[in-house]
């Protein structure tokens, strides 16, 4: 089996945040949301169920840790946590804090507006923020 | 605790197919997209991190059944497996099979299109069809 490469698509929109037991923890470059995305280090898994059972037991876990971190961080009205892939079939999942004030709210954040990149001072805070409370 | 009621709208838009241990399993009754939503019986509950470990556990078990319904059935060309619950905000996950010649392909599903009732034959042997895999 090869290597585990990043999508470049993943890798255009993100900034690597931390590496957790088995995911990359990215943030995406869209300062409409707080809105990170797990990637299983996992090489050619598209699907949930391509995970073994103990990775998805540990997937799950880490879906917890990215959770609560956006709750103790941003506190936000509804956590929304996904796994679509349509686009990019690489397996990640999303976990996105929302706010009934935020920029799509109550649709769902995708393709409902264009990504608006953070400031390179906004980008390094949150990712310090993320990482001091990810580590 | 209140008892676990299911909500109006989810039960406006849904079938029920079936109860699994922690889950009932609803048919969205939109012929588009073969699409499940699973709602843990427990009342209050809104995010994932409101469930206990066991019932997390537990969760993501009736999720991989469901989802390896999906696929036995419909041999998606992709799954999307969602919690979101910005609109109804009880506890509820998405599952649905996606193909690239569906309506809403590669967007999400949500809000996409209108939704396409089922007539009564059709929904009446899908829900067999489902209860079949997932008894």
């Amino acid at each position: 089996m090869s290597e585990f490469q990043l999508h470049p698509q993943l890798a255009a929109d993100t900034l690597h945040v931390a590496a957790l037991p088995l995911c990359d923890v990215l943030l995406m470059n869209d300062a409409n949301y707080p809105w990170l995305i797990l990637v299983p280090r996992v090489p050619g898994a598209s699907e949930l169920l391509d995970l073994g059972e103990s990775d998805r037991a540990r997937l799950w876990r880490e879906i917890d840790i990215a959770s609560q971190a956006l709750r103790e961080l941003f506190a936000p009205d509804k956590l929304n946590i996904a796994a679509l892939g349509n686009v990019v079939s690489q397996l990640h999942v999303h976990a996105i804090a929302r706010f009934k004030n935020d920029a799509a709210w109550p649709k769902p954040v995708w393709g409902a507006q264009p990504a608006k990149p953070y400031s390179a001072t906004e980008i390094a805070e949150r990712v310090d923020t993320l990482r001091g409370v990810l580590a």
